[in-house]
């Protein structure tokens, strides 16, 4: 029977806390989805205290029903010389309606004193307080004790002292964090290992950051020397280099010590929910992360990938299915026929499996691929490319031509699009202004739609996104733009690329259109 | 006295087998005059026997007269059942003339059968024929030790042979590989602590990839164990997830475990030197990218800023200084004076510490920050907007007006742009067409100046990126333009911002070009 790991994942509290990171409400909904899906154990998902916004969101998410994670709330121990119950952060935490709570508290002397401006004294009683007031109110209490291997290093004893106030005020989790990230994973392991002596009844827990890039071994070292709750964030996400990633430490953890920390079937999820997060956080993989990166199995041709053949594990550490991954060889590249097909089959279940039309869409796939798309994160999209393949697609409009202006200065805004679309056998022109020219050509199209399709009025544009696919000749390169679409039911994403980002963007919007326009068809039938 | 430690830099090699990289023998000639300033003991250049190229540019390296660093080769153990003499893979790595050669040979019972297809006794032979071959000409040898870790858990007893008749071939270092990058730290510090032991007279290597996200941690715990040598990529480039990154590696030994690897004045350098070699690399060093990445020391504002004024080791695991690195905090209300003050004095060295300028600098610049600029990365926009605030910028050149117009179907390039300038007082219209707005835009600007400053000629863009600055509210979005220049010289970034991409892409090239246009001006002087 394989020890059991329990993961916390951070990506919407210290996940959000990343340069170039920010999460809107219902980003955060759909990553604590992703991550319910992927079944770790606990999301935390913002300090309830630090944002006016957060109490609505904490509202929301905690109605959505999660399957598999407890929903978990952050915040510090109360305020020194006052009770937990006057405190408005704690007021805050627990008004937040969660089942889990961390509760983070200082545990070095230095720290007390200097950024506390406390007692040691106080500083003990604000742990065993707060984690009491939360315990007494029905809260699974996890204390994280920030700075924890600093203050070891500084003063052990005070910092044993901290951990033993919070199991006093009945935390489940005494959670060691390694905070400014400077640790070795040798030192993790040895304190670690006198922290689950000293509290055998109580769980011990390890929360790293990667600035000596030692996060996924220190967190694996404080699992072998006892630790057996991880917390992190799925990308690595995080102040300064970010969190621990779990996307790399839970790997090494399941296939090669051993231990369960995802239900066995989730693992090979891994990629896809990676691939989700990033999208929503609107940024790339790179390709060189441990375990989900695109290089990860990629061999370049030559001894390796002869290597490769003839014996996997002699440059593969373990296999990319495994998690979801797949190996690549950099020159000719072996595409998922089974996949496609799954994905297919969601629209029309009759496929058989040997269908040409499986291969067609392959072909067509790569393709695409080829010139610059990609479908991850742009479902629409290839459930478009799917009908396209498969029946062809109703022509709800044919474009005639757009013309877009963009000058400076201008007198009320700066883009004007004018357009010019058939419907049925119908010529229709539209023209509108926009603060810039995609915003300008988005409501010529709804315009001079609007009197064929009225349904069209219900949507929105909720988010776009522009990324460079090849930033080596100037403004030549080409671009790939994803939309997301609403239309308060549902949310949609579609992708248009070209070296043009009007006509990219326009390749999006038409697709967004589309999709609209075949859900209501569908809907009717 | 610090115990000294040899760093091998094989971005030449092994880091040439990433996805996306690929250097000319100008880079390469760059990078090892890079690798070199910065003091590092090895610089492994490539495999002589694997392209025809790899003989001319050996000639050429030979020729830099490096400063610190040795020249290293690289090749395999000869073929079986031949002699070193005869074999042709070796008289290429001879015929390289370095003083240093590295040679790689299987460890592995299971890979010299599968892989080489021979017996155990030859590889034997082949390791201490090819060791002895380059050592009798004058070679200093390292020995590659090929999957060593896995082959020491499959047949330990053979794996320890491999090394001793390496070095009864007079290998001066046994450098154990951990080749599928699976192993964690305490396996590799095991292990290598068993072969110092076994070879007392022998320094002994590390070479660790970063497939499980340890390579770090397992370089640092080898070298606890007794290795003096070890081998990465100062980028952590590398076949799939990447070698053992130098840039990490190194300052973890040499500023917290006290070993000695760079000399002590050159660590600082560390950053200007991952800067150089991913420029040309043509790639970004990731924010992210312990120790050397933007992001390693910077602070969102609140606990953690605070946290860092107060007591900067709470946050921060070493001095952003030792490895040239810098403090951000990234909300312009803790924004540096003195960072700011700094940066000017580059600029004007005379400028009094408490001039009002700096005062109107900071203002200037929280309000653009404000705005949605960012001159992370923006160095030559920022250095614009010290000189203006200081002394005004000259006017090369005013925009009366540009007019963009975008349209599909369109029947030579999408894009067409015209533009009205005045230079003195002469008035100038240009026109052009382009792939998308911004190409044709540049192209216009470019055609309407060429008369008045011919020095334009030779700017090319290089590189073009789109950030979108908040994405709530649809295609109305602010997007952040960066374009980097060059003039085959140097090369400079500059940044635009706007809710209209076209606009935010014409701020970023007026500020290109004005860089150029003071570049010459002030050369002039």
């Amino acid at each position: 029977m394989p020890r059991s790991i329990e993961l916390l994942d951070s990506t919407l509290r210290d996940g959000a806390q990343a340069e170039g990171i920010s999460f809107s409400v219902n980003d955060k909904l759909e990553i604590a989805r992703a991550l319910d899906a992927l079944g770790v154990a606990y999301i935390e998902a913002g300090n309830p205290a630090s944002n006016p916004k957060e109490p609505a969101f904490f509202a929301q998410a905690n109605a959505l029903r999660l399957a598999n994670a407890k929903l978990c709330a952050f915040g510090s121990t109360r305020r020194k010389n006052t009770t937990a119950t006057e405190d408005q952060s704690c007021a805050a935490l627990l008004a937040a309606n969660t089942p889990t709570v961390s509760v983070f508290g200082k545990c070095s002397p230095l720290h007390v004193s200097e950024i506390l401006r406390t007692t040691p004294e106080e500083n003990l009683r604000m742990i065993e307080d707060t984690c009491r007031f939360f315990a007494a109110n029905g809260r699974e209490v996890l204390f994280d004790a920030e700075h924890f291997f600093d203050g070891y290093k500084s003063d052990a004893s005070y910092a044993m002292e901290c951990l033993a106030a919070a199991a006093r005020g009945s935390a489940r989790v005494l959670c060691l964090c390694e905070t400014n990230g400077g640790a070795f994973p040798w030192e993790a392991e040895a304190v670690t290992r006198v922290v689950c002596q000293a509290f055998p009844g109580v769980a011990v827990g390890i929360h790293a950051h990667n600035d000596g890039d030692m996060a996924t071994a220190i967190s694996c070292a404080a699992v072998q020397a006892g630790a057996s709750h991880v917390q992190g964030t799925l990308l690595g996400f995080g102040e300064r280099i970010g969190n621990a990633a779990l996307c790399a430490i839970t790997p090494n953890l399941q296939l090669k010590l051993g231990y369960s920390c995802l239900p066995a079937d989730k693992l090979e999820q891994l990629v896809p929910t990676a691939m989700r997060i990033a999208s929503v956080a609107n940024v790339t993989i790179p390709k060189n992360a441990p375990f989900v990166g695109a290089s990860a199995f990629a061999h370049k041709a030559g001894m390796h990938a002869d290597g490769v053949m003839k014996n996997a594990g002699s440059f593969e550490h373990i296999d990319p299915a495994a998690v979801g991954n797949r190996r690549r060889f950099l020159i000719s590249e072996v595409a998922g026929k089974a996949a496609v097909l799954r994905r297919a089959r969601r629209l029309f279940p009759e496929l058989p499996e040997d269908s040409p039309a499986a291969a067609q869409i392959l072909a067509t796939l790569k393709e695409k691929e080829f010139e610059g798309y990609s479908y991850e994160g742009a479902d629409a999209s290839f459930d478009l490319l799917i009908r396209h393949c498969l029946k062809g697609l109703p022509a709800f409009f044919a474009l005639v031509s757009y013309k877009v202006l963009d000058e400076l200065p201008y007198d009320n805004r700066g883009a004007t699009a004018t357009i010019k679309i058939k419907v049925g056998g119908q010529l229709k022109i539209a023209a509108a202004e926009g603060d810039g020219p995609v915003n300008a050509l988005d409501l010529a199209l709804r315009e001079a739609l609007a009197a064929f399709y009225p349904q069209l009025a219900a949507v929105q544009l909720l988010d776009y996104k522009v990324r460079i696919i090849e930033s080596t000749v100037g403004t030549g390169t080409k671009v790939r733009v994803l939309i997301t679409s609403g239309d308060g039911e549902t949310q949609w994403t579609t992708v248009g690329v070209s070296h043009d980002i009007i006509e990219a963007s326009w390749g999006a919007l038409v697709d967004a259109v589309s999709h609209k326009l075949l859900k209501g068809a569908t809907e009717k039938c």
